[in-house]
């Protein structure tokens, strides 16, 4: 059996591996018009920042490796068009046309980062950042920079203003919404982040989209809310990323209202070809509807699944709840599952709190304020939880990762044991505090 | 009503501070023979080290402070008889002999250091550490001691050695037992923590007992093992807790193999008295018989389960999994569940693996190395997991409590999310890779 994957990303290299893993005989080739592969793209605002000295440091491994495993990758090709009738696609790679045979296909075709429509989105300056190679061209040009704009306050815009500020530059951070990472945190979690970005220094600007870039060839000034017109060298634009759906839609895959479907096997709809990472549709674990899930770790699990899968092996991917976390200088914020806008927009009434507690006993020094909110339907049942802390952020949004899961509520929660010392936890942890709090509005 | 707690530590004021907060009219009274209360006996070894600048400030509230919210606390009185049929005690206050009405009793009344029949116990220089005033005997002292022996590897003699480290002084950390923490550590576990020890500079002798303390008036030196005598200024005995039943065998509750027999409400077997804390016994999760749980985190959601059941709210204490948790100097480590030897101990067969993982990316800078082992039964559901590392151990803890507690084998958790960033974890959860290494076992 021969298997070919379209994309060298967290969707396709694993695919690949985890084939290997099980089984040795199966022919396993790997496309990818990108020249990097294996590389953590999640990794490229710390590259930019010099807290990792090098884009090398975040390949974890080359077509080489790949070999000795006994998987081919063809990196800098394009599959230009897929047969899959006759299992026989087209690529150029080095200026050559060439077909490939196959048994089974695994579209890893990921997306492209959304460029908005705005006068100027074209001029030079003005950037993406969703691999290596875009990296490599900011870090480039921002040699040269002294006034950043980065639009876009999702994770990435965030991380990568940050990166920005800790070399020196003005960056001002803008989002179109009136808050940053409106698709995780509620917004008065939100302000927190904000608060604290501020006094590192960022400039932020919310609720305004940017209307125009200004320059002669290059970026020199942009103009928010047709209004206001600030210096700036570069623009980076954080502004989403698209599925790649080309060949999807050549291959006659069925198409969801954002990218492909698959089950919760892999499999599209069309036999034999499969589809991994942020080119498909995720189910939502608590809408139970289609969402989409463009995280690096949804991708990973998803090449697990599928590698079971292609290999006959018992697979299933699980609905996904789309958790989250990052940290920016000091300040480690996360979460999982629904806002409470995003709640109520589908209809689901919610019960929340937040409250302020502490990672350690509160006598322990270096103590720090940790906020959580923890957000319920209106039996209970915990739906959300959002979590900002200096430290000891993600493994609790993993722990409420699996109560949302088990379908806890808030009181059974309250119940549960958890692990204690004054170094590193309250004696009565602060989820345990935010779910009784929570609890209390339901008496 | 009248509520009266006997005992004012983690079991005692939390009950008294709960009953209040749902309700505002019944009486309470607490009697402590101790002159402190509502401090936290796990600082202590923090505040031997300095790392705690003072014993004061791991006391959380005073008597006054009770008094605020109309509970009657009554520090240095000891309760010498009980008539439970005539609802009324006696007790001893500043040398006067008193009684007091209740309607409602609890037993909060903890337990006592063990004191192992060795000859020279009684030395002067011999300590036991239990509470505040221990502590203040040992930090006095301490200060004219060079070489110091303490017995018992369980987390508290493991804190207290390395405190005493910490003050520069040479500390020898003695177990009966051929590892350290027996309870909670597999022996392959325990020797990364023993080695991790040794090499900050604590001398560690394993499984030879201490023989005889020798000594005019006050030690002079430790014998172990009848043959190894070695000079010694002090000696604390950190061999475990002994839970304190006088009045409870007064009362005629029912004593289990170690402790006072109480339902999932905290009511013992006789009417209108309750008892919490580490005077009871608990229910092993697993094991599904009775286990002894002295924990402070124990006692705390014991207290709030006895309150809710005083005050005839609904409550429920849920059986144990004692989960643990501290950090010596930069390393952390805890564990929940069942250990391999106490698995077979209680014939259930067992299938484990330890994994090497990292604390963040592995190209991010100061990625630490994480073990963890994880122990499922024959069936591949999960029944304990060990983690060892510089970070981040404590709340992977709790999502292992939570797993186990909702009966998760190692192929549902291997599907699980968790929430992935470079700088605070991998792209494949730790806990994730080691629950793979074990069901690979399955195959």
């Amino acid at each position: 059996m021969k298997v070919v994957i379209i994309g060298g990303g967290a969707g396709g290299m694993p695919t690949a591996s985890n084939i290997r893993k099980i089984d040795k005989d199966i022919e396993i080739t790997v496309i990818t018009r990108d020249n990097y592969i294996a590389y953590s793209p999640c990794a490229i605002p710390y590259v930019l920042s010099n807290t990792i000295e090098s884009f090398d440091d975040i390949v974890m491994k080359t077509p080489e490796d790949y070999k000795e495993k006994d998987i081919e990758v063809l990196t800098n090709s394009e599959v230009t068009d897929v047969d899959n009738d006759k299992k026989e696609l087209t690529y150029t790679s080095e200026g050559e046309v060439k077909t490939m045979k196959y048994d089974k296909l695994v579209l890893a075709t990921g997306g492209n980062s959304f460029i908005p429509p705005i006068p100027g989105a074209d001029l030079d300056g003005v950037f993406k950042i969703r691999n290596i190679n875009d990296g490599k061209k900011v870090k480039e040009w921002i040699k040269n920079c002294k006034n950043v704009v980065v639009t876009g306050a999702g994770l990435i815009g965030i991380e990568i203003a940050y990166a920005f500020k800790e070399l020196g530059l003005n960056v001002t951070l803008n989002e179109m919404l009136p808050q940053i990472v409106p698709r995780s945190l509620d917004p008065d979690m939100a302000e927190i982040v904000t608060e604290y970005l501020k006094g590192e220094g960022l400039n932020i600007v919310l609720g305004k989209p940017i209307t125009e870039i200004k320059g002669d060839g290059k970026v020199e000034s942009v103009v928010v809310d047709s209004t206001d017109e600030n210096p700036a060298d570069m623009v980076i634009l954080a502004t989403g990323v698209r599925p790649e759906l080309n060949l999807a839609e050549m291959i006659g895959c069925d198409i969801g209202r954002w990218a492909i479907l698959v089950n919760d096997k892999m499999e599209t709809s069309v036999k034999d070809v499969y589809a991994v990472g942020d080119c498909v549709e995720s189910y939502d674990a608590i809408l139970e509807s289609n969402t989409i899930s463009q995280l690096g770790t949804t991708a990973v699990r998803q090449a697990k699944t599928c590698a079971q899968t292609i290999t006959g092996k018992k697979s299933k991917f699980n609905p996904v709840l789309n958790s989250m976390v990052t940290k920016v200088g000091k300040l480690e914020f996360g979460a999982v599952g629904l806002t409470t806008n995003f709640a109520q927009q589908n209809n689901i009434k919610t019960v929340s709190e937040k409250i302020e507690a502490f990672t350690r006993a509160r006598y322990y020094p270096n103590a720090k304020p940790m906020d959580i909110k923890v957000i319920c339907d209106a039996d209970g049942k915990i739906i959300g939880c959002q979590i900002i802390a200096e430290e000891r952020v993600a493994e609790r949004i993993d722990t409420m990762t699996l109560a949302i899961t088990e379908g806890l509520d808030c009181f059974d929660l309250s119940n549960m044991e958890f692990a204690y010392a004054p170094p590193v936890s309250m004696v009565t942890d602060p989820l345990v505090l935010a779910v009784d709090e929570v609890s209390k509005k339901f008496n």
